[in-house]
């Protein structure tokens, strides 16, 4: 038994979903981790989902599977379009259609079920791929929805989402990681990761992952390939 | 080829979102439909959904596998919950946490991958069960939301949410798909109908559903078990 309020926490595997993790168990909150498997290329990063909640000691662990490849058009769903090797300009494609209004949204579903006041996902608009989902005004957007979406917040006490990676750097959300014990070492980030989990070193996310490691002055633990 | 413009149709394969693709056909558009296999208990319904498309002539069809089994409660999901076979009081055990949140992400992200700038569904807030998503205000917010959440959206040509049936009642939403031809024998509305789609008549769902061909007059061509 415990008192302490609950949260739902978006985990993919990434290093700043575990981040997000370590920041609301370190809140005092109670967090069930709920992550989707929506057929991603780099399903290693379910892989170290389960690593990471389970470091983090975190019992409640869902994944929900989502066939997102019905729909496809994006570099991570669909295995005919292929993931950059350099940095490319506007909104690149492995950007995955309204990924985070579903991901939000299973999330609010998954907190009123639970009886969650709070969710929390690693959403970051600094060292970020540029993603239109992960900008502030979205997420202020998403909580409104929120607020008329469910029984919950209809009664007047809907969950609140928390973004607190939103404004900090790739270091300084290593930093506080690290500050937090996290070890990295378990995390995935690569957007075609091997099954072994490790990284390609080329694509947008390995490069955001590895200048981060670099600027915050920590040792990289990823394993490439 | 066509130069009609595209739509995406949230199609359940019940009375309403068959209405709300005949209607959006009527309108001129290329209809791509999109049901959600969301593991309900009617499973009779996604029969009906393939069977209301190919009535209608839609070639594209897509069904989109989701596990929400995996965050459970309600009715419609998880077998521990019973239907209620009677009316009940506020928010009924059948809604699904969360689930328009949900059907109306993924049908934005189809939308961007096809091109449609126009998504329907048949959401009514008339002759309806009390969901809170499925509330004018809710939809109103869920636009405000497409137009921040899609590549699209920040490039200013973001999807228009069309509710073309929500200040209908359900005689006048039969009326509509009378006059447009559609024979509502294809269509399953039952939350419990049996694998033949064969409906219990008592649930929340049969009896709007039978009231409303009563009221318009129209024989319920509805098969009980």
């Amino acid at each position: 038994m415990t008192d302490r309020p609950k949260a739902v926490v978006l985990l993919s595997g990434g290093l700043d979903s575990a981040t997000a993790l370590a920041i609301a168990c370190d809140l005092g909150f109670s967090c069930h981790a709920l992550s989707v498997d929506y057929g991603q290329r780099h399903r290693a990063e379910l892989d170290a989902a389960r690593r990471v909640a389970a470091a983090q000691g975190i019992i409640d662990h869902s994944v929900v599977p989502i066939g997102l490849g019905a729909i496809g058009g994006s570099a991570l769903t669909d295995p005919q379009i292929a993931v950059p090797q350099q940095p490319t300009s506007g909104i690149p494609v492995t950007y995955v259609p309204a990924r985070n209004t579903v991901l939000l949204a299973l999330a609010l579903g998954q907190a009123e079920v639970i009886g969650a006041r709070d969710i929390f996902v690693g959403v970051n608009a600094v060292d970020y791929s540029g993603y239109p989902d992960c900008r502030p005004e979205f997420i202020a957007k998403f909580q409104e929805l929120a607020d008329l979406a469910t029984k919950a917040g209809v009664e007047g006490h809907g969950s609140r989402i928390h973004t607190p990676l939103i404004n900090l750097s790739k270091a300084d959300i290593i930093r506080r990681g690290v500050a937090l014990g996290i070890d990295y070492g378990l995390t995935v980030s690569c957007y075609q990761a091997d099954d072994a989990g490790r990284a390609c070193g080329v694509c947008d996310s390995c490069r955001l992952r590895a200048e981060g490691f670099r600027t915050a002055g920590v040792p990289d633990p990823t394993v490439y390939r």
